[in-house]
């Protein structure tokens, strides 16, 4: 299934999105895509409902997060080798974990802000793994069954946030704007094999970055059962597994996002994205 | 005001502490000490309340982390100048800014777990500031304004998770049950100057932690704006400011937790908090 959040934001309904491409709605079935709908009781009982009979939505829609209600939004550093190589690091020997704050969270085309000062806004391409059951310290040969499905990331940084004002990457990850999801959440049933998915991103046409989750360092099986024995991931909670080769950061010289830039982006089977960033507004 | 959650875990009831420390319900008033109930208006409303008309809590009840639905637990690191120097870190040029799990909030009093493979547990008490009002880019003058109250919480921290296993410190920080918050939420208003409050911490009826909020390096309103411009604070979102000198971390040679240790740990004001460390268990 393609599980969808359409409508404004805060009022988004859930929807998904039948065989044809369009938006049926699934506010009579379920109140929300949130935590509650995620575990895999929830989905089977989702997969039963025939699309036909949903009432179908017309127009286009804006969607916000196809998930509600994420209490953690984790994020994998440094998990493509050659990325890792671009941002001149070594190879790291485990993953390296951070967070981006949850209030980043947004629509995959809502347009991203320049934070007040930013002068390093950089893009990131990247699969988001979406917890469907409570994991604690799971292995990792099990880690998948945690697992709801996946969608597209852009993990948004502002480098000088995160790199040259103090040891620690939060603050730049978690500004307002810089966590696009979406534009579904695919079940994992719908993606044969997640290790072997194409991914791109664009700023204004021309291609920045392309990758493929077969080049990852640590694969989502492992970083799940990895995140699970440092904390547990409750239904909801999005890890987002790190950014193929190709930000402005590893640019000769560097380049970042201005106003007016138009990033677009996406993985294989999980759809695209669309943003246009614009000067902070309040 | 000092606003209490009481009760069984995930089934705690609202409360407020009386003039003789007594806890009297306030399910009859509000659904529970969250977000809604933080901002100035929904404050000034609880403090209408005569506490002598509320139904008495008897017996002595857990305590719940005083807030519900805390949707950001953030966190200051070296803030104090002798703890930066027990750590052999020089003093940051501006707060150091990380990220608790919310999964790791627990009551005052809940046992601290060691995560499994832990030989580096470690106590930190802090001064913990809950936000009242969505709050982005507020200045440091207006700061406080936003603030709803303050709470003593234990910043619990496992060292080689968080400085020996990658650059990013999340990982040793937001284990299941490292962030005790409370007994209190104390309202600000009965706080005559938050720089001024003396904190403690004993393990084993031993003191290893003594200081006061006034060597903070950055104080509670620079802390509040300064976040501000890295992300939107919302109600109901936690910043804890740092601990001063006294960690395990920073004894020669170094002193870490073992089971059945027991933490005692206090700020003035803001009351008390005893945790009997246990290994991990399911």
């Amino acid at each position: 299934m393609k599980l969808v959040r359409y409508g404004n934001p805060g009022k988004e309904k859930p929807g998904l999105v039948d065989e044809d491409g369009r938006i049926r709605d699934l506010s009579g079935v379920v109140p929300d895509i949130g935590p509650a709908q995620l575990g895999a009781a929830a989905l089977n009982k989702l997969r039963k409902v025939n699309p036909a009979k949903l009432p179908l939505v017309r127009g286009t829609p804006r969607y916000g997060c196809p998930v509600n209600g994420v209490g953690k939004f984790i994020a994998i550093g440094l998990n493509y080798a050659d990325h890792a190589a671009e941002s001149g690091v070594p190879i790291p020997k485990e993953p390296v974990v951070f967070m981006k704050a949850t209030t980043c969270l947004q629509g995959p085309n809502d347009p991203v802000m320049l934070p007040k000062g930013s002068v390093k806004t950089d893009w990131e391409v990247e699969l988001g793994v979406v917890i469907g059951t409570r994991a604690r310290y799971v292995s990792q040969k099990d880690a998948l069954t945690y697992v709801a499905g996946f969608a597209v990331v852009n993990d948004v940084s502002e480098r000088e946030f995160q790199l040259e004002r103090g040891p620690q990457w939060d603050k730049g990850k978690g500004c307002d704007t810089f966590g696009p999801v979406g534009p579904w959440l695919v079940t994992t049933d719908e993606i044969e094999n997640v290790q072997r998915l194409s991914m791109w991103l664009d700023v204004n046409g021309q291609r920045m970055q392309t990758g493929n989750t077969r080049t990852m360092i640590f694969n989502v099986a492992k970083l799940v059962s990895y995140v699970s024995q440092f904390m547990t991931l409750m239904p909801g909670d999005i890890i987002t597994t790190g950014t193929p080769p190709g930000v402005g950061l590893g640019m000769k010289p560097p380049v970042y996002l201005k106003k007016g830039d138009v990033m677009t982006l996406g993985i294989e089977g999980l759809g695209e994205q669309r943003q246009v960033v614009v000067p902070f507004k309040a």
